[in-house]
């Protein structure tokens, strides 16, 4: 039996392996995407970003344990971690918070190190969540420290991107944060038992009124909460992020998070944007492979020695990168 | 006359209208660009980057006026800013710091928006570095603001790469940038006169000993020094980032900082890196300009019907990219 096959038949141990293969992009791993292909599309893909220090491992613990407790829920937890050699450490630290979770069965955690590209991660993170969606995990939560484009790559996997957000982290996060507002469905403040919570989410509130300056962004129930309120978001197709305060240590806020996200599910279900993500989704996959196939072959169809030779020749400055390409492309059949 | 050639002749109005057409990334900056190339290959490029709030401007400031003051240099500043519209103000703050500097026609300043794809930032970069380099100017300093994969491109694009910190930013800020340890030939501690100078560097020391474990870095004169001090590192063909402390608002610590970066030359030249920089410069470029062309071919070739029938496919189940991207490749002749 392929490794696919008792994937879907719910071996746990081909799982394991069989994400080891994907992560190293082994030819098996690629038959064994398209076998089980067909058996994806049915999870919820939710990604987690935020910086270090936001208590977003504690958090995404938290979510994994309702899901799993309150609704019975298979958990996959992909959790993406910077490259650095040097913070392997902590992120170990993290891992260990995730204790409650241990020895269950209908919880999978996998900690992914970001060799490589950026690109092959996101890659490779996509092509794990598949393999999860299709051995019948219901949730996918993908975990990102908040560093750039890593986390636009995670949006555009997700269906549901929490940023989470913490007090006392210093204004200077907040301004290079501010451009992960735009990928945000949920704002989440952790850690909201800190000092300065109040300045931490009307921050976040006056970022979320400039870039919806149509729509009145709300407080209710000592949260701010957006107009995508429950009575009237599945009749807009507008959704503007809530924001919602937690204490992920005690568990507080919790249940108000699991709602929020609810929602979301409900609005990109009636606005048709869980549809539209899906396609996105699947097109930014399908171009990359695109992508890397079309190198491939350019690989295979230019020799090596061609290459060099005209690599050689742009560093004497005797042609220019654009003039190469095209000697190199025309040269092709 | 042509701008490319206008540019040559030292036409600064030329010049501005081609580093707009770059931006841009129009046909006819194509065309400029391969007049050019011929010209380039004799500026140092200097990357500095750091997080909001180290006084990175400050400091590119202080460099730029000392190259002009000290050295007679033609300096040119590329500030690249982060693609949030709502950090534009603060940046804009940044920009007037740089007042010493204008009406000098020695300096040409010129901030660049982070729109679209990280790949094209790092390609309009570093074809605007490619104009400056052309019309004369002699060091390039390209400033980014500390955010992930774009250090990355720009390391790559910069003989010499400073890493910007300052004391109090937090530990949290610490362990993101830990990676960016990787691309930093110098790195500087800004802001020396704020308290907490000492575990910055301390920290800094303490990355650096794990990431060149059989190099002993000792302090001396008050910085911590590299054993690539300026006596042994001609010899040497292993770099040790040097931390150098400045306060940039008071101009201290800048002959220092200027000293080091002269040694990284100097190294460079000596070690043969200078020439290995350069040519794998020149092949990241080259590279992203095939898979460019490659793509652009693809699309020609393939049309725009039978790419939505197949990604239709695709989004219902009945093919996986995979096979996908086989049966698109192998349509084409």
């Amino acid at each position: 039996m392929t490794y696919s096959q008792a994937t879907l038949n719910g071996d746990r141990l081909a799982l394991t392996r069989l994400l080891t293969q994907v992560e190293n992009d082994t030819l098996a791993s690629r038959e064994a995407l398209i076998e089980l292909f067909p058996h994806t599309g049915k999870a919820h893909l939710i990604g987690v970003t935020g910086s270090p220090g936001t208590g977003k491992s504690s958090l995404v613990n938290q979510l994994a344990l309702h899901y799993r407790k309150a609704e019975k829920k298979r958990i996959a937890i992909i959790a993406v971690d910077p490259s650095s050699p040097f913070t392997g450490g902590a992120v170990l630290g993290d891992r260990v918070r995730m204790r409650d979770l241990s020895g269950d069965t209908g919880v999978f955690i996998r900690s992914m190190a970001t060799r490589g590209s950026l690109g092959g991660l996101a890659k490779s993170t996509a092509n794990m969540a598949q393999v999860f969606d299709a051995a019948g995990f219901d949730i996918i939560i993908i975990e990102t420290v908040g560093a750039g484009q890593s986390e636009v790559d995670v949006a555009r996997l997700a269906h549901t991107t929490l940023v989470v957000e913490a007090p006392g982290l210093g204004d200077d996060i907040q301004a290079i944060k501010a451009g992960i507002l735009e990928i945000a469905d949920i704002l989440v403040v952790n850690k909201a038992d800190r000092p300065g919570v109040e300045n931490t989410e009307k921050a976040l509130k006056s970022m979320l009124e400039l870039a919806h300056p149509t729509q009145r962004v709300f407080q209710h129930h000592g949260t701010y909460m957006s107009v995508a309120a429950p009575e009237i978001d599945s009749q807009k197709t507008i959704w503007i992020p809530p924001i919602q305060r937690t204490i992920s240590t005690q568990g507080k806020g919790i249940d108000e998070l699991i709602e929020a996200i609810a929602r979301h599910v409900a609005h990109l279900n009636h606005s048709g944007d869980w549809k539209i993500r899906e396609r996105e989704r699947l097109e930014v996959e399908l171009d990359a492979l695109i992508r890397e196939a079309l190198v491939n072959r350019f690989r295979a169809e230019v020799p090596q020695t061609q290459y060099d030779a005209v690599l050689e020749k742009i560093t004497q400055r005797s042609i220019s990168p654009l003039e190469a390409v095209r000697l190199l492309m025309n040269g092709r059949k």
